[in-house]
């Protein structure tokens, strides 16, 4: 069980983005900072806009910002957003095949188990993945990749 | 976030032997039955085995069945033993290179809602799976497979 390498990186330019709240951001500074592909990014970003967790502006001197304070943006919203699924299993997948689907109580349980889990990075923010301390350091170690 | 399709076909296999506790079942019929690859079912059985959340029994009249009574058999336990991995992102896995780790705070965050994943499937057994009038449903549409 995994999250998605997509969900992984939109939380990772929120951080960037927590990290300097000063100015714009651009996507190369992000994709050199973490040393990731800048393709990869151009489409996190894009939904990241589009969902409302980046504000994007075009142009010179254009780049990334946060549109509300980093308490403000929860974590599981963001990972509910990113998520292509939570299809557990093929039941809840438009394409199932599996024959005792009609009688089958396993499909609630995994629900149940998915909320939980979206519960718990309820309780966080992105001020939470920041931390004074903290942000100073990850700073220095996106400076130094 | 999905579970793998070899969980989920373990998950099956075990409700498979659980509505048939009087005898062996091939791994042939279960496929039958599911309308799944044999040879995908190979491997899933062959962990179950190992794990010891099925019995198999080789030769003529040899088969699969649950080595205890399916209240013993713990969902979160069979879906622990079957996922590749709960590597959430990055920097859960060997490979990890995401320059940020050593201040980032989101690992704890992930592996909390992980244990509270797991802790909804430990409240269910593979009896909670199967249940009286349900397990009479499964059964047919096995057979109608």
């Amino acid at each position: 069980m995994r999250l998605t390498q997509y969900t992984d990186f939109s939380i990772r330019v929120l951080i960037y983005l927590g990290l300097h709240p000063d100015r714009r951001c651009t996507i190369q500074e992000i994709a050199e900072g973490y040393n990731i592909s800048r393709n990869h990014l151009m489409k996190v970003v894009q939904q990241l806009a589009s969902a409302g967790f980046v504000t994007s502006a075009r142009g010179s001197g254009g780049g990334l910002t946060l549109p509300r304070a980093p308490d403000q943006i929860n974590l599981a919203e963001v990972v509910a957003e990113m998520e292509p699924d939570f299809a557990m299993v093929e039941c809840f997948r438009e394409n199932n095949e599996c024959v005792i689907t009609p009688a089958c109580r396993l499909p609630p349980m995994l629900a149940r188990a998915t909320r939980a889990y979206l519960d718990v990075l309820r309780q966080y923010s992105l001020a939470d993945l920041l931390g004074k301390s903290d942000a100073a350091k990850m700073k220095l170690l996106l400076r130094s990749a």
